[in-house]
């Protein structure tokens, strides 16, 4: 058999192009895509979940807020290969699944879906609409710089996951000698955070301009303590020479810099949670 | 045996003082009271279900919009009877979670807890804090104004909940004949609302404070349609001599007036999707 | 409150048009009703079972066998009171759920859809249709003719249940008086019957033809003990002077006597296993 | 409809002849009789909870200890009024399964069972042999002495449950007379003891020789605050003047006087744990 | 350690002899076998579903149809490799499992069992019984020639799935020609076909006369456009020199063709839905 | 990607330092540390059971004994390997967990907790303190020594599982020989052996001293046959000069035999039975 055993975990940082559209994507996601996600995958996947983006925080968009949701597999093999290509069933997804995240522009797109799940994942990311992002990284953390042997009992945390692209131009080494001596260090000993950890991404499956490099993951007492470090970085961590902006945190929001702010719990664990409609693959 | 069947359905409007909360009252809704609840009320309750707030649109603090969630229950008996009053385990209630509600003063709590659940959900609702709001409603709605027939096939509706109490010293009456002379010809009318339905409410069992008469639910596509037909309908529906406010709703907000902003789904259908610690009761 | 603990079992017998509509209505029992269903009666109906029909045996037909399923369900208040008529979400029912059970003449209803689930299950039975069936019966029965005591350990069963009405301008006492003193000594004594039961029909709610007055069940090894079972039958028992056929069992097959035949298996026990996209009431 | 709604909790002890026989009363129990049983109550039984034993302390046979588990239901209604007789498929009961608990004599019974699970649950409890033990209660206890407000947070409980039958000849009033005035004040202000509920006995339905009179529940840290709590407790209760023995409890154990020793959590709470093959009634 | 990560799907067609033995049949697949097999195969096994065969369409016996169902797995290790001969637990397995199958032949064989669950499968499968089949394929179809993108909102499909085993002598080149410059043309540009997909069998674990080399799977609307499309192929498609009947399919039926007809969903799928005695391995 | 497919068994022995902390040691069990474990390895465990330690047997503890429970997991990948080092959120362990469970000196620890849970898996073991027991075996057996194809069906097994881990200064071969030698005939014909399996150790991530050789499993009837057949064991089975003890089995008790006495059943099967709180990892 050809399959190489790729234990993995991957990331999707579902947005929401306005609040008018939350119901409709919702709708989808639990409706009709939990049941054909497990449908297609279920045999190789280990875990499915789900967890509500909070609220966006103030200065939040400026970190390429994302408001809908993460979604989180993990996998067994790695289903981009060729010889998983066929799928018996595809996944329902019309157009305007991509549109209501602003992956599209807000057109109604009548009736029409994609062809597959793929080919939606892919699409978009041009100049103006953000791009689908489907980052993978390694199961456990690489670095774990902060707050090792933090327990559930230690109290809730409001987790604040971000992907960083370095802009275009910039090399790999350069982008992330900036996160390691600028973002690092600050973060460390900031006092509100309470545990930091991050990996590099190892592959990206969204549209081909999301090509995020690094995933980073600071954990705070609630919004208000993530509010006082961010603005406190912005006076401390260095503005690199190819910035994208004059503000911290210097990136393009959405395209090179994405962000989460959700919960400890997966509002969905969807293997525990969820058994509706399975159909064969 | 001394146990009516008493059948019914109840409304709890969870609300947030403040976003920094949001990890802690989840953090306890979730891992706490949810095994709790279910040990304790397990063989007398049907569904128990939580409904996660949409963000507040626009004017939705008008409407005394609740941010957290509503959670719902129906039950087979009066679990305040006097028959049922000794409970073997009570619930962890520190006074904190009423305060992340903003049922309490803003002031850290420590380690005090409330000796019982229900001491807890009566506390609060004085001049200043919202109270907190267990409404008792039939089964089914008592009137369906508009979109009697409606499926999941027909779209995903952006759902809107509230409950209404009229003023101190305006008689039950008087602000029936308000609400079915003025909302309803009004919202029934309005092209922005799909679905219209309302009930009596029997019985309330939060704060003292919290005697609310009337609980209705409308409709719609999204939260523009909303905000469309509740600024339309400043202009339409006449302002009581009773007015506690001079804008549409004319009401106290929290105190007169509270709202669920949500969708169709239960985010938690705990009796479905959650098996933890269970307890003897 | 105004409910009645009114705890009862009801059975849907669902046939089937033809072969060719299988692979539809399973799609809409499984994929639309079932999450239908249990998202509005989930907190009063305590079992929800789908039995598969068993292939029809040979003159299966003449006892008018329904190819589909058995639908059970437990109850603890009778929907149909005037208190419960107002539904915050319908089930998705189009006209053509109806037509492929056979109850109403196979033409394509096109997009058409009845405007609640109870309009549609009101519909047909018509001359040439059959109806709609929806009997209740008492949560255990009345009589226990033979077998009482049989585990499962004691074999599989081959279950035969069916539903007489009998028929227009014969009086129940008529009909019970052939059913008492004809088909129980017969069956009781029959040793292909390893179990005997029945129970009279308390109501019904199907199509209003269907009044069914009574319901039995016979457990045999198999298909082929149930063959000779009634083709002994045939012989032992007397045709009454109303009889609307001259071959037993002299009734009117899926108007005046209907049959389900199964195992004992709820091949779908839907509150254990299945929990998909649960909405609000 | 003939059913009452009669809610009720009711307490199975059960025992265990020698410990040789766990390997089979456990295999009875889990693989026969919890489906054996869900298959039949299903419909009107709202939790079916098993709660291993604790190892029986020392002393503990004094107090009549059950070293298996208390079996735990709660109900809607009285499945043993007339109208529920008749059972469709009956749950399989060797003899040898009343004889595993004690209740019958040590004698191989071969493949002898009992016709239904009630007759097994009557059978027994003569003079040598323990009683089946099957209790009802209410579904709150009537009686808080001690320690109201405690919750899961503050910490595992050691829990001593008993049912008392007060001997034959001494009146209802004068058994319980000497609990109120001996048990009650001792226990209340034992330093050692965290929790004490209690309520009368509603009905019995297990060997007509259990005829139990009341029932109480105290909780402790561990078993060696149970042992220090009744050592002192022979020196401070009075002995009746109708005492069975001469020790403390003063009463026959296993008869008048039986024991569960156990934890806080339902080791099988069958309705969400257990799945297995579900018959029709 | 000496496991190789080798994911596969397999496919198992389970027959029927006659109808008679449905109930038998079903009783041990379901009450012994589902938990037999979880226990056993639970920690390398990650779907486990079975499919109610559809009942045979007219002339379905000349494709092989097997009127029970078709069970799936998907798993992470081949169990057939010598480091995982030794199973703690057996399932069980009495010889009529194989003769209501029609394995072997129709002759009551008392208490007779197989040694091992692998022992009954590899049995029977002579001259005159249909093999035992199963077959492993990849998790993806190979080839897809046909409906790619077709989703469960383009509506319920009749699927026949099945395999071919080119005759004994013929070479698999030969098969293979026949197989694509026949069948695939034809059913591909066939207006009744809405899907089309095959993949070689990589490995065959049933009787050793199961030898199987291909397997494909089409959907049509229903069981009409299924039979409309192979009569028409019965006079579009070459017979082939070594053919074993003279009509379309040319194969011997049950030995050489076999054939599932079956719906959409998973009827069982295990390990979401059932969830019975585990035992441990 | 870093990560081998490493599927392995893995069983951990946990004793109890005495009753008194069992209602402790349960609590954290099942209410702290499953659902830390499920979030924690929930992507790369397959199975995670719990089988509860049947009550000592007579002279049990010169086997070493463990009263607690038998915690079997089932793994994907090795997660000792550096690369899963950095843990999210860790497990919540304080010291008096493994103090309860005899693998620390009987001292209140107070609030101190250990800095991860392989830190607490692998402190203490030291001269007086079991140690904890973490060993790895192959999925099947490797020597099948009785009993091969006994199925559920044959009766209720009392089991026996034990761990040897030859003395310090005698070699594995040296060890293995007195193993095959003497063990293996003895049981083997032995008539109270129902079944006999045994697996070589491949891995031990326990305390230092913990590094158990082989692990081997016998069958009984119950507790009683077990007795005869180790008491005539210490009559057939030679001495070895390395001899920790006079008395069969030779070896030092908890140290170098440990042995847990248990059913069948899992009494915890976490991934079907357990859904609480799952936090990110």
């Amino acid at each position: 058999m050809a399959y190489d055993f790729q234990i993995s975990r991957s990331l999707i940082y579902v947005g929401l192009a306005k609040e008018e559209y939350r119901p409709k994507l919702m709708d989808w996601l639990y409706r009709h895509h939990i049941p054909d996600s497990m449908s297609n995958f279920g045999p190789y996947c280990t875990k499915y979940a789900f967890y509500q983006s909070y609220p966006t925080p103030p200065t939040g968009e400026k970190f390429g807020a994302r408001a809908m949701q993460l979604t989180e597999h993990y996998w067994l093999v790695n289903e981009h290969m060729p010889e998983m290509k066929n799928r018996s069933m595809s996944e329902f997804m019309p157009m305007d699944v991509l549109r209501w995240q602003g992956c599209l522009p807000d057109i109604d797109m009548g009736e029409q879906k994609f062809e597959s799940g793929d080919a939606g994942r892919t699409a978009g990311g041009n100049v103006d609409c953000p791009p689908f992002i489907f980052a993978f990284v390694p199961l456990n953390w690489e670095d774990d710089f902060k707050g090792a042997g933090r327990t559930v009992e230690d109290g809730p945390n409001y987790r604040w996951q971000f992907l960083l692209q370095y802009p275009e131009g910039v090399s790999k080494e350069e982008g992330e000698k900036w996160f390691y001596e600028e973002w690092v260090p600050y973060f460390e000993n900031c006092p509100y955070v309470n545990r930091f950890v991050s990996s590099r991404v190892s592959a990206n499956y969204g549209a081909p301009s999301a090509q995020f490099d690094r995933c980073a993951e600071m954990w705070f007492a609630g919004e208000e303590e993530w509010k006082k470090a961010v603005d406190r970085a912005a006076k401390k961590i260095r503005k690199p020479e190819w910035a994208e902006s004059d503000e911290f945190p210097y990136l393009r929001p959405q395209f090179n810099i994405a962000s989460i702010f959700t919960g400890d719990m997966a509002t969905m664990d969807a293997y525990s949670q969820y058994h509706g409609y399975i159909t064969m693959r």
